[in-house]
């Protein structure tokens, strides 16, 4: 088993952080992201959509796409659960892994990949339009948080889960997008704090 | 238990097919989408953003998101399975799903709300720089799936699942988003054909 990852991109950073709440260490290959290693020919035979993270199990098959790794884990390693334990937390989770990913990170993501200089090569065309509003989303998404985190410690619930790991990785890539999250929000930074307190967030 | 659906948008047609295919019966309540209902103060005490569909559950819970919302009745009625069977497959059908929705469906929505003259109250600012490159996006998909379904009848493997319906969904919307499929993708024309023919496809 082999994933293959990058230590400058936000995606496999989640797949580490949740590898570390289980426990899991597995092989990696770095790939070049500065030198576009995963547009090359060697890394588009392993994923043709020359993508980031991929997990390389024994059996040859290979896994893109973060959460499906993730949830293979999961599945194979279910201890501790970070998908939600019953049925309902289970929907909770993926409804909250979801917000997080597609009204935060990717948005900071748009608003980095369409403002960062090192991006140029990557991003063709960059669109300057994108930055501020993406930026505004990522902003007024925190805001929401912390109203719904005033009412429970983790995203989902009371218990740490993938949502909170989207969220996390997602508000450590902000400064990259130079978003800088407003100070009345304190359940925000509550939260924020003490899942950054976590042995995984260093992963 | 109610559904707030639109007949217009596809993400609400995501979850219908996928109640049709297990047999599920849900009350539903239209948003107004041209009427901007979904902004307005009533539905935004239900989902704070502003999307649907929605899942109001008999608790009083709301669920939103679709692939959340389809979670939940895999969770509660899960016959016949629509996210994989056993723990591999579930991985596949994650990855499946997630790059039917990231490469497709969202690169066809893109196009869609940047480029129609209907969407210009709800996409400010509507940005044409968007729309050609979400068109090529998504048929650089549908000629990446056309090589995968060569290989085996849906995206998943030799079963249904929701990435088929993702796809499909997407597909059938690429219309209004003015996105013309090649001719020679034969694999992905039978699929596409197959699983348009399936009863739940008309919900």
């Amino acid at each position: 088993m082999k994933l293959y990852d990058s230590p400058v991109a936000p995606n496999p950073r989640r797949v580490r952080v949740f590898l570390a709440e289980k426990g899991i260490v597995v092989p990696t290959e770095i790939v070049d992201l500065a030198k576009l290693e995963q547009k090359g020919s060697a890394f588009t035979a392993i994923n043709p959509l020359q993508r980031i993270p991929v997990l390389e199990l024994d059996s040859g098959e290979v896994l893109s796409e973060s959460v499906a790794i993730c949830r293979y884990f999961e599945e194979f390693h279910p201890d501790p659960p970070l998908f939600g334990r019953d049925g309902l937390e289970k929907a909770r989770v993926e409804m909250w892994q979801r917000r997080a990913e597609l009204e935060f990170f990717f948005p900071i993501a748009l608003a980095f990949r369409h403002s960062h200089p090192a991006m140029k090569e990557m991003e063709k065309p960059q669109i300057g339009e994108l930055v501020e509003p993406n930026r505004a989303r990522a902003i007024n998404f925190a805001r929401f948080l912390d109203a719904e985190l005033a009412k429970r410690p983790y995203l989902a619930g009371d218990f740490f889960s993938i949502a909170d790991i989207t969220a996390m990785v997602g508000a450590d890539f902000a400064r990259a997008a130079r978003i800088v999250f407003p100070e009345d929000i304190p359940h925000f930074a509550r939260w924020r704090a003490e899942v950054s307190a976590r042995p995984s967030a260093s992963a």
